[in-house]
């Protein structure tokens, strides 16, 4: 037996998700339809994250088991070959026997794309939030500072979703601006459902003079979805990274590593990173 | 009466091409739906060029007359607000009476854009030419230089195609690597039918060593389709920008040009220009 560690991208326009669910077009069950006809066996694949419709990944990792003595470099050409075109395995690597891509997981960044022009840009459809109003960028950062750090985000977090504790620690929330491109990395060590779009709506709220930059904290107090503002369109935000301790690699590495150098993110419409 | 010159750009994907025809969607046929619904009167526009069938345009110009008294801002937004999401009308402003799209267009730049590496990238399907092989710049520009000037192209033109003369003179073709996109950029007085693409596809051919770069001058000289290299395909080709004389312009500008400072093209995925 072995495990494999994958890395893919895909766009998630047309998906409910990643997870597998009945009645539901998801990203699990493209690529175990995928895998498992390559394998010549059923897949079943465990993955580093959940993510909402419609929202999409530049680098996900998943991990699964087969006995299988396949090369990764054919198992990569293979799987593409029968993936649908909105979903690219980028590479596969033989892991430790019990890697585990979601419990190995040490953190995740999130990256949220908005496209600030009077003119939509028909290249970016699905792959940005579009907004008319000029966006100030150090207003932007101001509120996203505020965010930075251990809070309960529970007025960020939709309020069906039904969890024990809605304490994060949002490591780093950066503010870019390139051209009429403004992306938003947001890095922590988790994040309730919702939260980063919630906490995006509300900075646009805010650049917007819909909400003062003074408000944040009395919103964050609150813990009151109510207080906070809408929730951003899904289809500005990306997976953007995982990261895993090296730990759960086997040394020396069997499987050759392929594809993408660093392993950076696939670039996305109208910027490059 | 006026004459308003508009921008705009679209994703071609979903037309037959810009030119009005029977029985087929095309990119006209949508602009003139809109501006119509606008203008509350039947609308006509003039194209500077006709694209193919997936064929994009980062910058297109058209024009139309009027005698509606619309603020160019008013009716760009109003067109922005009725046409689908693959079409983006970018500036409206007004023109000498006397002008014309088509007439008063000096010359075109195309881009083509490739994406090399081993996996595809999810979020550049149908923009751009996914190529396996790694290519090595500096002999797509070996072969590019070979067609710069004045030649005659008829072995690199659609046998449909019927034209008198297949002399054509290219001013500017370069190459240019960054990370996994390679962007090819054409300027001419004018193309055959499917050139841009032959070409390309020539210098694939080129690239993965099926055809010698020594061969291009005799396949140039045979005036004969079936000596050139296959035809590359319609996804990675955008009309890039169009050039006009400032002289077809009013003076002073009457209406206000808006969106885009000095009209740069419309970003793309995976590149900002």
């Amino acid at each position: 037996m072995r495990t494999l560690k994958c890395m893919m991208a895909y766009r998630g326009t047309k998906y409910h998700g990643f997870q597998r669910q009945d009645n539901a077009h998801t990203v699990q069950e493209a690529v175990e339809q995928a895998l498992g006809s390559v394998l010549n066996h059923p897949a079943t694949i465990y993955g580093c994250s959940r993510t909402d419709t419609g929202v999409h990944a530049r680098q996900y990792c998943f991990s699964f088991q087969t006995e299988r003595p396949i090369q990764p470099l054919n198992l990569v050409r293979g799987v593409n070959g029968r993936l649908p075109d909105d979903i690219s395995l980028l590479s596969a690597e033989d892991a430790a026997l019990s890697f585990h891509a979601r419990y190995a997981c040490r953190g995740k960044e999130y990256l949220y794309l908005i496209h600030n022009s009077e003119s939509p840009n028909p290249f970016l459809r699905d792959l940005a939030c579009h907004h008319r109003r000029p966006i100030d960028p150090a207003l932007l950062q101001a509120c996203a500072d505020r965010f930075i750090g251990t809070h309960d985000f529970k007025s960020f977090c939709s309020a069906q979703a039904q969890r024990t504790s809605t304490v994060r620690t949002i490591y780093d929330f950066s503010v870019e601006m390139s051209g009429d491109s403004i992306i938003l990395l947001v890095k922590g060590d988790g994040f309730l459902y919702n939260m980063i779009r919630i906490l995006v709506g509300t900075m646009l709220q805010v650049n917007d003079g819909k909400l003062k930059l003074s408000d944040l904290d009395g919103i964050l107090a609150a813990r009151d979805r109510r207080c906070a503002g809408k929730t951003a369109m899904a289809c500005g935000l990306y997976l953007n990274r995982v990261f895993y301790d090296d730990a759960y690699q086997t040394e020396p590495k069997k499987g050759l590593r392929i594809v993408k150098k660093e392993m950076e993110p696939v670039p996305v419409p109208g910027w490059i990173r």
